[in-house]
């Protein structure tokens, strides 16, 4: 078991790719942000009415996808084809469910790609309430699905969600 | 109870902060990865010998920190002045806990930074261990403290934490 | 007449303002894009249902204005601390004007983050109803008002809007 | 007729380009500055003897293709090939006009990096000689040709330089 | 003597300025680059007739200036208020001599900032003439000069320079 | 003898490689930080104990690897698919030598990626110094070797190293 990001030395490097062939990517990351019921409302009710909470937290994920490489100091650049997150209110519980689809056709995987965007959709959440909720919580972001590539299909079941 | 970041048409924008004096700011924000036992091992030993995870995930986190405006759509561009990232690993919860606080004299919190830097530390993380575990579970990415500014001192304690 | 933005041998260079007093600055910048009929009707008819063009371009403007001084060399960075931007859709001339105003405090003017936000709306525009009609076109991008700083009050008419 | 960068429900979305062959590309876009006569001559003039407003803009407008999926939030990133930008000045318009031309082999369109460097290179000549012509005008910025991809090739005539 | 972008326990951390006063900033770095003599007369050719190299290298240490915190981990994001960047071209040594000098009000010093924008200018000029000249070599690249702040003056004469 | 980075009429213009076929690319470059001999313990000493100076400055170059495009105006952006650092301390020259390798398979080199992640690197030595020794001087920043493409093997000595 060893992590591919250090060498022999220990030293961090960007792992080299350039022998793989390039195959087509998929990963999907889920992620959740709870907060007060009044919170919750107000995101819901504003979605119909005026200012949509969650539209700007879209656009803010899908860009994000695509600065993943120059946040994640070992990332290698990549050109994503395409981008898709989706929220789920669910107002019983207080929570947000964010899940976020990237896909590629490339020499890696798109996984770093999917959490960055989720993590930043929440956080675009918690930045457009936080005046009236300093407590909301940002929760189970990890990867749900990943497709391609040598390692295959990879699958998983939140207990959280469960 | 109103979203700031809307107008009173509901369109999103930059909230005007022109007119409120510089006063100094701070925030702390925390967050977690939870993960294998091994995974856990692997980093705390690598710390020692070769290959610093966490050196390289504090580097991402505090640059992180500074690009903030570019990631959250209605942040305003700051000059923090001082970005500290602690990791705390916790090898019988299988967790790494993860403390930021940044500083700043200005017109507007920094919550926001200390935030973003948690969850790009917390990415990183995830990253550089992706290879030997794909199930890391970021958690608990929230406001802990809050000092300057019109809406004062804020302190929350996390129920996750005990 | 001389252009502040080289020196006396025609070097490029950013202007010194360490010596300008820091004073409230205000820039409302105007501009406007052309479009078949039915291309604004998608428009005004997705605003109420389905898929909000004008919402998208809005933070893509906003988050332009941040990075003002990255894509205008000679621009100085600075901390602006509003941006607002108004869409409004004339659909007898098949035209939206935008009209953005940014605010700060600080020692040069703020004309070009709010260019720069109108400009990057409309190319937002263009971008999100290029598959439907590429004979868009972008004009009247200018600088309507200026407020703050030694050169005082400015406000201009745009003749094509008389 | 729909806009492919929203999905069923209306959602934003960047669209999936990743079953699309990658064809040869090309976009050439135009755009027009228009000044005081004064403002014109003292660009002309500065060309051949002390500081090239138009080399600093061609730069900044080079720079500017490749950030383009920054800006533009539904654009994919793209590995261009190629960006030239060519100026013209009509002394006797008191206009500058500018033409960009991008290649790209790829899975999607260049024409919004063709549209953004034309922007920017007009921004650019704005900021530069902002200190003596603040009523400068950026205008006609459209797609003049589009080459390879599924859609084929396109190319308008511009009624204002007809 | 203590490295400052570490505390007691070896972790890095960007240090905090916010109790320091803000004060006038100058800094004043060096660089240089040697070439083929052949090149270096492309380049003084090309300065008067067509294609000027220093021309585009000017533009992208400026640029450069600007992104000093986004490069390099600890340094803290400013607003430089000044930026010159002048060469020198030594034919008969074939060598470009780069001075750059950085202004700003403020908390702490722009070093990094006149370094920074003379690498990027020196590998601006290699970029630009690699195509006749690989061997270019980057040298000398050091603080000249710096004022304000707690530390005082500081000026060095480079031995290299004679 | 010609710069490929200029048409025929002298303008700046990212040369365009459409045409050419991707082949596997690799170039190493080098470079060197001199100091004072209590500076070079200070970092050897830290490597082991407390507080990494080449773990930060290695994080720094492999990151700006990744926006070479951003800070060269001419370069192309590029998807590398590989970033190496190595740092070797004399402490008798009381200077440390990095070697920086890059590799990508593509349509252009990679010799402009391997030289900024050095020079970024050394630069980050800089900062993480400068409060104990501001005379550090970054030298011999050049092309080691290149391989790929239709100029062929490159390979130099560096006189320094001999």
């Amino acid at each position: 078991m060893k992590l591919t990001h250090f060498d022999e030395e220990g030293k961090a490097r960007m792992v080299d790719v350039s022998g793989k062939p390039p195959t087509s990517r998929e990963a999907v990351a889920g992620g959740s942000i709870s907060m007060k019921p009044g919170t919750i409302r107000l995101i819901k009710d504003r979605q119909i009415s005026k200012g949509d909470v969650l539209g700007v937290a879209r656009v803010a994920g899908i860009m994000a996808a695509k600065r993943t490489p120059e946040l994640i100091p070992m990332c290698h650049p990549l050109n994503i084809s395409s981008v898709n997150i989706a929220f789920d209110i669910d107002e019983r519980e207080s929570t947000i469910t964010i899940k976020t689809t990237v896909k590629m056709t490339g020499q890696t995987g798109v996984e770093m790609e999917a959490l960055t965007a989720t993590a930043v959709a929440a956080l675009t959440i918690y930045d457009m309430c936080k005046a009236v909720d300093k407590e909301m919580v940002i929760s189970n972001i990890t990867l749900l699905e990943k497709r391609g590539g040598k390692s295959g299909e990879f699958k998983r079941r939140l207990k959280d969600e469960g």
